[in-house]
């Protein structure tokens, strides 16, 4: 069996950005390094191009009765900008005081090694092993995924499997391991109003006509109540009930709400019904606007009623909300409320749904839930608990990872989201870094997962 | 005397850009040009010291019983760009179709050329005018005039008069002039609201705490009715109603409210009290929104919720507003509409009082005017009336110029303000112009004007 340290510090050192095409020959290295690390372990490899970066798609048990896993992950990084904040330099990866830095040693090519070691070593021992792995590795994760979509409806067939498994989220700290259980959805919106045909004086027109800026900030106020709630009829309809026990694992996050509220630095917590931040974060559905501009930007004063002004707009969605319904309810209230005095544009950006996933045993688990994943969970928990000395916490993260819900909704396919990296691991910041305490650890965890699944 | 077209080609041959440090050498020449000008006419010139563009202050007249008028202009010009969308060079003063081009032209060079003709030809037929007169020429208008309240309180007594005039307003047509008799006063003020310590990710943190720009937007939203009126309690207080015989006049302005609206480009008027524009931008105040910022500005979206949030206020204010006042109630409106989640920052801005002058003879001029002030503006009336064929317009202005509001409330003086700019004149822009027709007709009003208050 190969090194994993060794194999991911070559890994790190394929420059492979994926949202600058100056980094093109680092993204062909990393897609070579991929291929010829799950061809060497027995893989049959296939590089599938796309309209931007190639997916390797890499396969091994043609037996269709076998149970089959797709295992997640991305070649690609984010940017090392800025580089000069780096220690040591972004794609020499260093071992330091038990971590290795290196741009991409925790977001995603760390977490992936630990598959692939396990895969790798699994089959070292067990050749004819009866399980069908996939691994689906795409370059664009980074930027989007906006090859994934096409590549999914296409290929269908070759990656339908019982679950995936994955390590792409993140875990409070080295001996609390988490499984993400739930994912918010996303849709993004530009609205941009238009009022007079160009800027104008605000004395020699001011008092005449509504300024674009004023018509905005009125439209933007009317989309929350003063309580938070998000304002606009039918918002909230749909969402899944938070489980108890969901509540009960928050709980013992272990993070206190005066530690995170010191953290971002604000002066005090807003949510929905006053439940904690961490509730407020993770249960529920958010209208926030992310950038709004108009007029003059510069320093002290310009008069002027400008001509337009915009707000950028995204929702996170929480189950069972549905991305379509509420890209439609959201853009209505626009419509519905904006003064016909100016012209209104709405620009739909992307959009991803919720995802939910319930492990086996609780309260809320579908009764129809399949065996595979079923056991898939229970050696997970078994495997989490007796290696890192603690049960697994069962969380929904806030953030989204639209492919999860992708393969479910494509594919009927849940996912295992183990979550190796730590807050510490500083992921797409300067001084990235993954903690090989973590990676020793989950080697065998993601062992047990596969051999319970192939039933040996 | 001197032929006042080539000396003005002469003065827009100055490159006198105040904004422009590049242009010192222009700022110079055109000084020296003034000085010379004006000391040839028979004044005695002084140049003044500032902290940046000195000002020009000429005499002639030493019986203080002699009445005593201040003549104002100003030797700065606007930048010229861009340069490329001149016809002919801006600083090379250009005859076609009885327009003079060049940057300045109108603003303020040709109207300023206009009383020094009328002065120089006034003195040559009567040396011994019993007239005081004092030309006040700064080099700062431009830019804010900066220097001018340093200088007002300094030399209060050597320019103390009876009257100012000056022609730095407009006039809808060249057979029509205006006679501004009102001036928007100006507060401006910057707010920004502050929440997380830094750009926060709206998945793995929205719902958590309030966003910064829905705080700004929902206090923006607060400051106005839905009607368009200003929300803020005594915003209306203390303003002097507005006297039939002004409506009147506006009534006569000559511009349709189509044409305006298509001017423009808005889809309908919004006023207050559903006034037409016209009286909209003359006889109520306002408060505009000049510019909104925070967040994500570029292409697409980024998912933040933002650190901070900044909008960009003005309101015009109109006689007899107190603009202390008035910055207090909206700064007192915003400290206690803003959630005290966010830390809200005001930046006070620049500060102008409203004006109003009220002809002689109309219902509502001040039982005190004094007969200098009256005879000059009867003498105006019929001069106007006479040369330029129709009587003038006497109209308030939506504009500021805080300078005239300065002298009053410094010195007592009021002004008559001779509009002999049009429309066409493209002042601040490209290709400006000045009619040269309205030039020439203007030189002997102006002569009319000095030679009724010196009683020849």
């Amino acid at each position: 069996m190969f090194d994993p340290l060794e194999k991911l510090k070559e890994y790190i050192r394929c420059q492979s950005v994926s949202a600058d095409s100056s980094f093109g020959a680092g993204m062909t290295q990393a897609r070579d390094f991929v291929s010829g690390l799950l061809g060497g372990i027995g893989l049959d490899v296939e590089v599938i191009d796309t309209p931007l970066h190639p997916i390797i798609l890499a396969k091994r048990g043609g037996d269709p009765s076998w149970p089959h896993v797709v295992i997640y992950g991305h070649y690609d990084v984010q940017p090392p900008d800025p580089v000069d904040l780096w220690t040591t330099p972004p794609f020499e990866p260093t071992e330091r005081d038990g971590r290795l830095y290196g741009r991409g040693a925790a977001d995603n090519k760390g977490p992936f090694m630990v598959h692939v070691a396990a895969v790798g070593s699994l089959l070292e021992e067990h050749p004819d092993l009866p399980l069908r792995i996939t691994f689906l590795v795409e370059g664009e994760e980074e930027i989007g995924s906006p090859s994934l979509e096409g590549f999914l409806s296409a290929c269908k067939d070759c990656i339908a499997g019982d679950f995936v498994l994955l390590s792409d989220t993140a875990s409070p700290s080295e001996d609390q391991i988490v499984i993400t259980s739930g994912l918010r959805g996303i849709i993004t919106l530009e609205a941009e109003l238009i009022g007079a045909s160009g800027d104008f004086h605000s004395g020699m027109h001011g008092g005449a006509f509504l300024n674009p800026i004023q018509a905005l900030t009125g439209l933007c106020a009317s989309l929350h109540h003063e309580d938070g709630r998000v304002n606009i009829d039918g918002f909230y309809d749909d969402i899944v009930e938070v489980a108890p026990w969901e509540r009960e694992e928050l709980s013992r996050l272990g993070t206190t709400e005066e530690e995170y509220r010191e953290f971002v630095g604000v002066r005090k917590f807003k949510t929905l019904n006053d439940v904690s931040p961490f509730e407020g974060i993770r249960f529920y559905p958010t209208l926030e606007f992310n950038g709004i501009g108009g007029g003059y930007q510069g320093e002290g004063s310009k008069t002027v009623i400008p001509s337009s002004a915009f707000v950028k707009i995204s929702c996170r969605l929480v189950a069972n909300q549905d991305t379509d319904r509420i890209e439609k309810l959201v853009i209505a209230a626009l419509r519905d409320r904006c003064p016909d005095d100016v012209t209104l544009t709405v620009k739909p950006g992307q959009k991803g749904d919720p995802y939910l996933v319930v492990p086996p045993g609780r309260p809320n688990t579908p009764s129809d839930q399949s065996p595979v994943l079923a056991r898939a969970f229970e050696s997970t928990i078994e495997s989490v608990t007796r290696v890192f000395g603690r049960p697994p916490l069962f969380l929904r993260e806030g953030g989204s990872v639209p492919i999860i819900a992708d393969l479910h909704r494509a594919l009927g396919m849940d996912s295992i989201m183990l979550g190796l990296c730590l807050p510490e691991d500083r992921l797409h910041a300067p001084n990235e870094s993954l903690h090989l305490g973590v990676m020793k650890k989950a080697i065998p965890v993601s062992r047990d997962i596969l051999k319970s699944v192939a039933g040996v």
